[in-house]
């Protein structure tokens, strides 16, 4: 009998038992938003490819305006336009400039920009500089922004906007990415009817399929359900194999009976190799964690609250893990809004609600039986209490996951 | 002549000047992860519709086991058992009981449930316990999760996975959610060229189309590209025309120079009214809004930079007010890494990285010319500063809001 594990332990375990896998794909630069980068991008071209205005003005030599001033303008021959998007045509030398527009190719022989305010036109091919410029004022130079070789998204990145703009810059349309994880969702249980249908006597509704793949569609993977599947070891055998064949990995949900986790624990160890028992974790206890060749294997609570948080907890970053992901959780500071008790020894997670409250935020626990998930709905996150500590008192500082 | 007004009274502008306005549309249940819920959400039913017992072990009447021990067994003749998913056929009378599954209809006449860990099976039909049970324990009883009537989830909820779970629970599967606002995005810019194409001589490639249709992806709204058009102001404001009539939002990127902005504004005037013209924030100053009808007609930054915090800042609240969606963004606390300058008498706003340094979280100031959007690449999230602080010193307390 494998022993129960803390949920620090549980993802030590997960870090040292599965490897990186998914294999990479293009995907065009329009679909890859929150996809997963598979290798780090680096530009082969300058941007940008030529020195560049940051303002509506005049190119001029800064030597030329050096001293000017509002009373004593330096007087410089208008030498013609730069058009946008097009080569600068003409030179600027000596006392001369030229009017170039912000994002325009500098000409040749100017080595800084005026800014329009900062000028007059005289009308007579003549424009007076008000205020002195110093070489590369209101410049960006070819190659400011990238150079040939530099790296600029690294793998492993979740690709956010920001991302796709620079993608855009350096000319990358088709992506390198990996391929979403295709997981797998199995509910047990002869009691569970499709959310749509009406239960019968002693019958609930499936919460769990329609929720994990929600929550697999939220972190980026591919969610396949494969039913409900009565309490028949064989049949959910042969439904795991199935499962085991077509994804990358398999949740059975449902197994809080002894009797159902008994059978999933036999199912795993007969398919693989069961590597986790039970987490000292409240709700989500009765979770198991098997492997079946490379493949992860995930017995869940079937009491849909437990099988969320063993989900937030243990499922996305198992996930994250064979993608390399670079994933980043950043919980938000909040004080509670109660005192809230735990159970010494198991570590505790707490659905909350969020709410600022004269300038502070606030968290409120909420309190729910493990298996009553509307008490989630409308939560904004989660907090977790250390298996050591006994409690927190009201007002105090906890760090609140959210989503 | 608009002035120039501070984030803050943009916002407060946006409340004013726009109202919710999307219509409904009825979304299956597997695809309503991240829409905007439209109307309130009750329950006609009880869930669970039948008391339930939390745990595998013996239904029985709590009075018959007072006082028992593992010394003093309370020995009860069990009547059979309760089949998961299946209508509780037998009843517990005095001194009797039946076993139960997790999850499993309670029969009538019992009034607790005792785990299976504490009692005996004799092997002769009798059952020892030996901890007392109380009424109540280890039961879920008929609509302890909800009850008619019950609101579960608020209109304007952005539905995660454990709200679909608690909308499964109650067997809703076609759900009212708001349409996702369509929104135009047209380029203007004689030098822009489509991501895909090599730039020519005095061009650049046009980044603000894909990264603000993934950056209006991402908020879930859907984004349709009116492509790249030339500095016409005629052929600008046909193209508007067209993006107003198709969109209830329309975005034109690329005013940054002033006789583009210039351009933008004589059509916004034409097709409707000009509210905004220009913001006291770094970068971001050149943004126009604009309404036609009730539809918003937003001038952005051509500089992506710019354009991306702007979108951040502006348009996705103003989508959201279209919405009537109700955002909460909570930022992380960090630690500045270095001094950070600020203009005063102007907002700025900074890309940041944040990264864990034995135990604080410290974000540091991507350092970019507002043209420079490959800087912003892997960035986490941004800070603002407010107008009136000339600077922050390093180690200060910031906030980092993060995507």
């Amino acid at each position: 009998m494998l022993e129960v594990k803390t949920p620090e332990e549980v993802l030590r375990l997960i870090e040292k038992e599965f490897e990186p896998c998914m294999r990479k794909e293009a995907v065009p630069l329009t679909d890859v938003l929150d996809r997963v980068l598979a290798e780090n991008i680096a530009a082969d071209e300058y941007v940008p490819d030529f020195d560049r205005s940051t303002v509506d003005g005049y190119a001029v030599r800064a030597s030329d305006t050096f001293g000017c001033s509002d009373a004593l303008p330096a007087l410089l021959s208008l030498k013609g336009e730069v058009k946008m998007g097009q080569k600068a045509a003409v030179r600027v030398s000596h006392d001369t400039c030229v009017y170039v527009p912000t994002g325009g190719e500098i000409p040749e022989g100017a080595d800084c920009a005026v800014m329009i305010e900062y000028t007059e036109n005289y009308g007579d091919g003549t424009i007076g500089i008000l205020k002195p410029g110093v070489p590369g004022m209101n410049l960006i130079f070819r190659g400011d922004d990238v150079v040939p070789g530099k790296v600029i998204l690294k793998a492993g990145r979740i690709l956010k906007p920001q991302d796709i703009g620079a993608l855009a810059a350096i000319g990358r349309t088709q992506i390198p990415v990996f391929q979403k994880p295709r997981v797998g969702i199995i509910s047990t249980g002869d009691e569970l009817v499709p959310a749509e249908e009406k239960p019968g006597p002693g019958q609930v509704r499936d919460v769990n399929t329609p929720m994990l793949a929600a929550a697999l569609r939220s972190f980026g993977a591919e969610a396949v359900s494969y039913g409900i599947v009565v309490d028949d070891e064989q049949l959910l055998q042969a439904k795991t194999e199935l499962a085991l064949r077509e994804c990358d990995a398999v949740l059975l949900s449902g197994g809080s009976s002894a009797g159902v986790m008994d059978a999933t624990c036999r199912i795993i160890e007969r398919l693989g190799r069961l590597l986790l028992h039970g987490v000292a974790m409240k709700p989500g206890k009765p979770t198991i964690l098997g492997k079946a060749g490379s493949k992860p294997l995930v017995g869940l609570p079937g009491h849909p609250v437990a099988a969320y948080f063993v989900t937030e907890l243990f499922v996305l970053p198992l996930l994250a893990r064979l993608e390399n992901r670079n994933t980043h959780r950043y919980p938000v500071m909040a004080q509670l809004s109660e005192n809230l008790g735990a159970n010494h020894g198991r570590a505790q997670i707490n659905g909350c609600r969020l709410e600022k409250v004269a300038g502070k935020l606030i968290a409120s626990p909420i309190h729910s039986k493990s298996g009553l998930i509307t008490q989630l709905a409308g939560a904004d996150g989660y907090l977790m209490i250390d298996r050591d500590c006994e409690g927190l008192p009201k007002a105090a500082e906890v760090s609140v996951f959210w989503n």
